[in-house]
């Protein structure tokens, strides 16, 4: 997450702007759940930072994003909180909130494809690593919240994140104009998500009943 | 956790009782959910050792207390296998532990802020490093016991590590008496959480109801 | 796991065999819950490779085997995949797969310490490390499939880990011929899980209920 480079400064924004909105839709998981103002702080700190950090220590990646730069903690922590005040609208603002997590998934997932490229992985490690990010985050929230992740359930949400990965990893050995291809990726990662929301695309779901036999 | 010098040994000692007495009340947990023995040993375990490890993990500082020192296994299996034995009684004195888990939460804080200042990390990082180690280990319990973890739910637990770390850390730039600081400290984070189990002091709670609208 | 040297032929071999296996009966849990394709992927890629991977992140042991090779994750993503179209005939096998588990089980578990004594950890460590390769991949599906997981509430599989590296490291000080020591191992291993299962031995529960008093 959010490891680009200061320059691309309309990613950086975008992607402190879906930190906040990751934070501020897990403060409303845990209001489902009744938690009290610090689990609501630390639910939104653990589920927008959560997939980079994963990412990291599975790399061995040190030290940690928001360990080097806490001001993420506070972002996060602030975006939860401010989600108890303003409760109401940001239920009703549930599409802009699909559209902000939607931008996130596929910023965090180039993100996490960077990251894993600068360690010199390989391509397969490179697009899980994109994948980790974008998404374990929801599972660890899942995990807190003592649900089945969602992640594993149903949507088109691993299955955007690795396939923006692919996209967006197919042009490293090309030499592309980085920026332009950049821009590409965000743009095919983000409508698919949107169109897997919109038309309500499902990965076919594996049901298996020991009894039925 | 425990990794204070061993001249500190009056806290030594008190961080020695903590870890046995978070086992043992992790392995009540255990017990009411009918595990196994070595389920009560591990529940045990995990649950003392459990916060000091991810803090350790999260900030990369290896190798972690309990594999280069595996007498901590030892003393929170015994002491979880023991509470099997023993299982009435410890519910009795149920004060005595709660108690003996308050000083853990303050010693453990003290001692994860140690550890996150020797590694020169920022100050939002020690006060973080130190609700780690303080907090961590009782959520990984709760995860395992298919629990929502009662630290996103309930009363000031988080909170008073907080305000210990806080506390704590406000001397390191002071140049004062350590001993006489962390006693100070220690004093301060005890009352704090004593006084809120005593009045049931808790944090306010975000409660969010799809329905009602 | 699968860290043997390669001249080890007949315990790579087992290993991959147990990866998919464990792969294939974690696929059978996800269509329990209905998971969708995506989540049975990864609910099999996390338990067959969770177990070395949370050994690894413990021991600061990087790069982790599957960062390294790939292709770990490419076998337990397809085995878990190719589970969906023979549900029934995994089912209808479940005694071979009860076989092929605890031979992973025993497999994993000597890999394990192989990997902690590559390290110079001590005794208790080598133990410690070869049970959580043996055993944490099990609790991580658990906690994804939102159960109390399995290894603290029944059967002897953790103890099986345990006395399987007991066993093996009880050699490491006697200059024994190794291979024939792993074969022992192997065997003693296997046949603790196998009787355990056969008689349906249980480690004694421990249970605990507050109101009885």
């Amino acid at each position: 997450m959010w490891n680009l480079p200061p320059s691309d400064t309309v990613l950086h924004v975008l992607s402190l702007v879906a930190l906040a909105a990751q934070a501020m839709t897990a403060a409303l998981a845990a209001g489902r759940r009744s938690m009290d103002w610090v689990g609501v702080c630390l639910l939104g700190c653990v589920t927008a930072l959560g997939g980079g950090t994963i990412r990291d220590v599975l790399l061995g990646h040190y030290p940690l994003a928001w360990v080097q730069n806490p001001s993420y903690l506070a972002l996060t922590a602030v975006a939860a909180f401010a989600t108890i005040l303003i409760a109401r609208a940001v239920h009703r603002l549930s599409i802009a909130f699909l559209v902000l997590d939607a931008i996130g998934l596929v910023v965090f997932t180039m993100a996490g494809c960077d990251v894993a490229r600068q360690l010199n992985e390989s391509l397969p490690i490179v697009i899980v690593s994109g994948m980790i990010t974008g998404c374990a985050g929801g599972v660890l929230r899942d995990i807190l919240c003592n649900d089945i992740p969602l992640l594993f359930r149903a949507e088109l949400y691993a299955s955007v994140s690795i396939v923006t990965g692919l996209f967006y990893a197919s042009a490293f050995g090309l030499k592309l104009n980085d920026e332009a291809w950049t821009a590409l990726t965000f743009a095919v990662g983000l409508s698919f998500r949107l169109l897997a929301i919109r038309y309500k695309w499902e990965m076919p779901k594996f049901v298996f009943d020991d009894e039925r036999r």
